[in-house]
């Protein structure tokens, strides 16, 4: 059960962020070891974990997925945190800025990845800015977020008010230095709250596989926030090195496969039964289904045939 | 199963926030009315339920609260949202800032609860600052959250960049006149990023009554962040108004209560022990507990007796 | 927000079983209202929803459906039971045999759904049994049925042991009368043991919109056990007269849908670049798809026309 | 992050039941190091995972703990497995007898635990009965567990109404030569029906650790069915050895503790503050106490003293 290769990966994402993995739990063997438990002795062993782990996926059989677990180690910025931590069904600690006095390191997007609001797609972004907009774009919010790291060293310090022994400034007659060590300032709970989500935070999150796909689709997918999606696009890559099997089940019935309503089955119904040699044929060729699926096909679109 | 006084309600927290109830389901009846499907015929109804739910308050029966459901709609500062979220164990529709812009409103702490960091508890404030200091402290933080606000419509309107129709501005030549209607600028998604959590959010918070206590039990606490208490006060509030038996019973039994850990009862036993006569007569002469609660004390603390 | 219609309304299903709705939290227009929270003020309010919560249904956002709920009474079989509660986000207050004595009635299946093993479906029945054998099975357990409560009533009241006074029975010399009344025998919670799982027990059961699809696209599917599709499907009834736009959503793009993995839909693409022209006509001339949801299909199989 | 004592390790719990470590991720410095994260540098390392764990489990911070996870191999008659099952928070893979043919195992109690039903508690057993009788009952049980047995095969098989060969019998004119490998008879789904659920099931049980611990205090504890308190003991052992401080803080701060109302607290105080010197001897001779658990003990009883 060991994967050695994997665990202490880190890699990184964003400007200053990281994945790291921390511990698993299972991998593609486990998933095919409680999926025995459950359907009995049926099975046939080894060989076949394959063909079991894509059979589970395609027909969302989903809780042999939940017996691999992973924990990573993620420094995110606070914005990105906000999005993830919307998926419920997983375990978390976060650094707490009660706690702790958080660093002064912001998210500052490359210039590249400064777009304009989306015009058909109201949560995103597309189009073009001009190149020196951009660039001005970037060291406002570089320049806002200094600001704001000066403005929570003050507050938590209470620099401008005291010197650095704790006795009040005289600012008529007292010279004033700067200081950011002993804190004689508002608590940290408080001053924090001038912080933009653009800082970066850490946490450790610990999750089942089958819940973590969920992420992923929702997450990995072309409609999230490009700075999450990069988060979630490397997790994507340490799950393949992980559970290769389930993740390629994972890519061809989820990542890459639609859900058709309905009334599109009909109208594909309608397409097939108008063409159904043509059809038959391309099935027959296809080198990527497998016969199990082939039938499952031809019984879904042209079941007068099975 | 109305409460019309409850629905509809809203009360004020902090500056700019609100609590308001949207809907409840169930009250102090559903809780025994569930409990009566558990515990099958036994129990005598109407006059009891008092006596039962204190009963499933005191021996940690929680499903039976869990048949109580409420939904409100909260306006709060997103620092005391990323505290909120961390139960996981209720529904949220939080207003995205990646489809729509917040609005200029930010929590500018009154100065009585501007305080230092508490030296005995690392993740509290305690202890006093100058008057004068406090004052100075606000302003700084109303100043900054102004600035942020401020860089927040640039980036998203892209006015210091653009001329109302869209077209670049030369800033040698041309005049400036900043506004915050058109969109020129860069995606809502990322410009967001610059606000701080401060600013205001809203969401509409849907939980059973069981999760909700635990909640409570956490965020109404004294070790709670100020912010994120003066939520959970309004809403033991209104818990006493829809549920006031689960809720009367919450405070005995929760709010109110302590744990004892082995070691310490075992000092305690001691200490009862050797004043067996003081104890009973106490137990005797006590006016709040019931006489099962009494037997129950006994039994615990003097099984010799019992 | 009533439905006076559905609350108190009570379903029979299988022999002796029902559904019964308790109480309900929100309809469609609450699925809206949330999705107004999160998406901001730009979405038409009233005439709208109905576009809306397909929009939501469509696209896989979750979140507004979790504020609507539902708590139904049920009682049913304990091995339906046992399937029903592997879906965990859901409140349950069950009927204990530890506190009550279960009453004598047994699902005993009609003959036209006593059927064989299936030979392609590991998990399930198809094809037929001579009538008369279906009529012996029916008899067979029917009687087993009564033999396990008579030895339920044995060991629970200790009849055979006792007499009614509680004094032991001296089988030589004494005559035995059988009583079902005082308990003389083993603890409740042990002689349950021996009842078979056709028995039927009852429960409140609590759900939040979204999982109640969930649960009833796994239940209410061909698939399923025949016995949970009966309870299933009469919940579907429930959830259309309670909110009729969201389930109606549902069985478009869940019950009705199916999904294709990134190899089928890669025939699909030639299959359609084979025949444009038919494909375009068939979409044009569709009655049944909303303008969007036209523009998304052909968007996914024409994207070079669109 | 080795436990090689642990993993593989097998117990056997009443007659056929057992409990298998199929798996663990974390141990107590998993729970120090999540901790570290949440609460940032301040905390030494290494030799005070052991203060940290217990004021974590103290105060109710519950995030560390979640950061451990088992994996449990289980088998247990199905009337524990129901009881168990309520605690949702936890992954399953249970064996399904619509796959599979459950075998002829069951539960049949030592006469030692053939208790009456408990006077005092609805849910419990408590007394004696004559040992003759609980012989006699104990015959009973295995005597129907072996009838209905034999009534699944036979619905199963068909075996009393077809031949081996699966051609129907002639009662009138043929031999009966019971078989149970060929199945004519009724589908698995149903058969199983018949079978009590003192049969015995199988199934993989994943969990966190704070999870976990929710489940031992409930399930350990004496108002627990023996049943499942006899895994819930064995479980406790294994936690011991897998997270042994963890393990020490819950039975310290959880199992052997005990939950003071508001007006039982009122009551001690009382009894302390009249005996001021006895109380503060009995904290300073105290042994078992840290000197920080002291200090917060006094804090509560003499504030007036601290």
């Amino acid at each position: 059960m060991d994967q050695p290769g994997i665990i202490g990966m880190e890699t990184a994402v964003l400007d200053h962020g990281f994945v790291r993995v921390v511990d698993t739990m299972g991998t593609d063997e486990a998933i095919g070891q409680a999926a025995q438990v459950s359907y009995g002795t049926g099975t046939k062993k080894g060989s076949d974990t394959r063909g079991l782990i894509r059979y589970l996926m395609r027909h969302w059989h989903s809780t042999p997925f939940e017996m691999c677990e992973i924990k990573l180690h993620v420094k995110l910025p606070i914005f990105v945190a906000r999005q993830w931590i919307r998926h419920r069904t997983a375990n978390v600690n976060e650094n707490s800025a009660r706690y702790s006095i958080l660093d002064r390191e912001f998210y500052i997007p490359e210039i590249d990845v400064i777009q304009p609001q989306s015009k058909t797609n109201k949560q995103g972004r597309a189009g073009e800015l001009p190149e020196a907009v951009r660039f001005a774009m970037r060291e406002t919010i570089r320049q806002e977020s200094e600001n704001a790291y000066q403005v929570y060293e003050e507050l938590r310090t209470g620099s401008p008010w005291f010197h650095r022994d704790g006795s009040p400034i005289d600012h008529e007659h007292d010279d004033y230095e700067p200081f950011s060590e002993p804190e004689w300032g508002m608590t940290r709970e408080l001053a924090r709250m001038v912080l933009p989500p653009n800082i970066y935070t850490q946490w450790y999150w610990k999750v089942d596989l089958h819940n973590l796909f969920h992420f992923l689709r929702l997450r990995a997918d072309s409609h999230a926030q490009y700075e999450i999606r990069a988060y979630a696009e490397v997790i994507c890559k340490i799950v393949q090195q992980w559970c290769p099997i389930a993740y390629e089940a994972f890519e061809d019935y989820r990542l890459h496969a639609a859900t058709l309503s309905g009334q599109e089955l009909a109208l594909f119904d309608t397409l097939v039964s108008r063409n159904t040699g043509a059809f038959r044929r391309l099935v027959d060729e296809d080198q990527t289904l497998s016969q199990r699926e082939k039938t499952e096909l031809l019984a879904r679109f042209m079941p007068e045939a099975a």
